[in-house]
């Protein structure tokens, strides 16, 4: 298993990261963060270089972090500045350091080519800045599936009538083809669901009772963020798929960091163009979503189970797939092409 | 660890087994396991090709399976029958299924070659079906241990007077030889005690005071059920051997299921000539196996944790092991013949 | 991971051996020990032969082991002396067994060449024998860490100010060099902080409030006991670095015994030269030690799991590094020096 390191991973919503010492782990590496007495974020690997004790298990002292065996202390550049009872400091005491970005209330980690990072783009979409969309940060989902199921899953309309009955789907969207453009940079899946009952979040919220039109489209950026642009407008109201934004719009954003081969984390957050400002609504999708993520997580988790404790090991891919099947093959590329680069880099 | 394939092991008793999907293992093998309406059992590989969820996460609509997580339906001989939102369906999309005999309220299961399951005898014995028993089906015992070490606890009269000092076995059975005959299919060893106190078991019921002859006989079918008969008469009646069903004679039968290379399951029943109809002696009866069987459990899971962690490999065997080591070596050619007939097959 | 064989272990307090059998694991090996009725004690390989159930599962019979599978019997020389409905005892039915010496109220364990312990001396310091100190044994402080890298932290005054800073240490220390005497059998280092604020544990007891001179004396003895000889006195006394007995001086002593590759048992005790039978004074010192070792335990094990979890292997060493480094070098040619003899002895 070989992650992707060119690339702005999720290291934690703003508010889990204070003037403290936090462990974490992205790509299966140990990460120390903290936010200095300046509001700053700073991440570094989180091993004393001593006697391997996480620096996690020390204290801050200041701005530096002191090590909890010995009192090697550490900067926010990795440099060592004391030895207790010792003058020299040896050079080779030095702890890898990564790029932080702290932007909307989430803080950004690149665990890749520390040259390369000013090259890459963090993700971004107009909602997060534009008036007219009430913008709120849901929780994060611990899953114990690989990142790539879990993203699989965030460009897969075609799941909700069967693992969300109650919540985001119905069984009038189950025979609805699934559209998808792979052209671009994005993968995109979507489909229109016309003229059907509403599914039990839009008669929750806003309370749809009559027939509506229903879409979802899936967008997945790579590697592991989707937003899923879905709602409802009354059928009524005969809407161009254009002019969406006119019904009832939610984008659900999940941010996933790949902890290790087989944890991801997912913080999940939304976006809607109603309702602006009330709070108790956000409340509602939040615990409409909570429901709708937990059955996603028993199903990723079994797939994983599965993939662990079966000898069969391919996937018999149907039509609804072509997402997917887009989506590992560039994982897959571009794991490769930076294992090229790591050893043209090196020659 | 490999194991005999041909041949018909039990997936459950039947009131185990009803309409709605239920994951078993067998053979390492996870297995869904369902009754359709009418009532008959069917049994096929508990993942869907597609995603690899386990199919008993899904749903049974009328007879067919529908996975949970895109809804890909199969017919109880594993064909897929529909995929949502697509016409076509590919067929690769088929999933294997089991042979399933229902009798004497026991659903049997064949794991091997599909062709030769009508060549294949299920297990049975007279008093089944003979009326003077009384048959009582009793629990099932999982054990943490491979079903080697369970089987050749089933044709061992000589642990009694150690693991079962209250139930089982006394002390007055300890010196007397263990006699074998390994000459014909069913593997049988046992002993005669003489003359002497009778065991906490047959204290209790019938409830014989005075010195009794005692008898244990272990036949052990390969590759894993045992029919242990056994029973007390009092001395003076100075029975025949062959005479014994005059005395109380009891026979526990163990159907052993390999249900991994470090699992067992052993459902245990029993079959008795007296008290026929008596259901609180049944009771009494299953009482006192249910503490011997969790004295076995102990001694069991003991050894294969002994195997799996010590670096010694070889048991050092003597006199009273004669049926255990024709056992093994039999299970032993057993499992090589068939790897050689899987190779004939397909060159 | 090998272990150093030819040496004395510690199998347990005296008090923890009795009459009965008990299964213990010294350098990854299961044992059963037990005191027969004359009160000797004796230690076998913790396997019956037959079909390996541990020893330790079975009983007692006057001063030999009976299997609890099918009775075997053992005698305290691992000779099978009996085995149940059999006349012959097969040659090959014998168990290991290991040589025991009980001294100062401790059972030591011989796990290397049988022929050589008698060229082997047991740990032994003066104030076990000599009035004037009161001896206390304390608990066993089970640790899931290497026993290498407990040694280390035994050898170690420079952790104290930063792991024990309520009890054995305290910032005053921090920067006081540690000094080293490599030269001889025992590994020593050492420091004297003068005329600064009492520890929290000598302000605890005798109940210090002016400066002291404070000391912490660490003996390694391979390959694995630690004494530290610990003390503090009214820095007015000026007392020479020989006279430090005449103020308030404690051993503590650790005896660990390595259980497996991540598994060490640290017995240890105390010897002080004040309040001699005073049963409450014994009580606080275990009291604040018990504290201070769960501090210990909670760095090494988090040590532990970094070095079974991360892929970088070498610790960066500093000045305070010496005695672990003489330490860890000493033991890894010893373990080289037996394999090669081991070589020899079979050529």
């Amino acid at each position: 298993m070989e992650f992707i390191r060119n690339a702005w991973y999720v290291a934690g919503w703003s508010s889990e990261i204070s003037n403290d010492l936090r462990a974490i782990k992205v790509l299966d590496e140990k990460i120390v963060i903290y936010r200095n007495s300046k509001g700053k974020v700073f991440a570094l690997e989180d091993r004393c270089p001593h006697r391997f004790l996480p620096l996690s298990m020390g204290k801050l002292m200041g701005d530096n972090i002191e090590c909890g065996y010995h009192g090697l202390t550490f900067n926010c550049e990795g440099n060592c500045i004391r030895i207790p009872s010792q003058k020299k400091i040896q050079k080779t005491l030095k702890i890898p350091t990564f790029p932080i970005i702290e932007r909307h209330g989430i803080v950004w980690i690149w665990m890749g080519e520390k040259t390369l990072f000013k090259n890459y783009k963090i993700f971004d979409i107009p909602q997060f800045s534009e008036s007219g969309w009430e913008v709120h940060q849901g929780e994060a989902l611990y899953l114990n599936s690989n990142y790539l199921n879990v993203a699989e899953n965030l460009v897969d309309p075609a799941h909700v009538s069967f693992v969300h009955p109650t919540t985001l789907g119905n069984p009038s969207s189950e025979d609805v083809p699934v559209e998808f453009d792979t052209s671009g940079e994005v993968i995109i899946a979507w489909r229109w669901i016309r003229n059907s009952p509403p599914i039990g979040f839009f008669k929750e919220f806003p309370g749809y009772k009559n027939n509506v039109d229903r879409w979802h489209y899936y967008y997945l950026y790579l590697p592991s963020i989707a937003v899923i642009d879905f709602g409802s407008i009354d059928s009524k109201e005969e809407v161009n798929e254009k002019n969406r934004h006119l019904g009832t719009q939610i984008f659900a954003i999940h941010l996933l960091t790949p902890v290790s081969k087989n944890q991801t984390i997912d913080r999940w957050m939304h976006i809607r163009n109603v309702a602006l400002g009330d709070e108790l609504v956000s409340e509602k999708i939040d615990s409409m979503f909570k429901i709708a993520f937990a059955e996603d997580k028993k199903i990723l988790e079994a797939i994983q189970n599965q993939i662990d404790t079966q000898h069969k090991k391919n996937f018999v891919h149907i039509g609804i797939d072509k997402g997917a099947i887009i989506y590992r093959k560039r994982i897959s590329e571009l794991i490769k092409s930076e294992a090229r680069d790591k050893i043209l880099s090196h020659s």
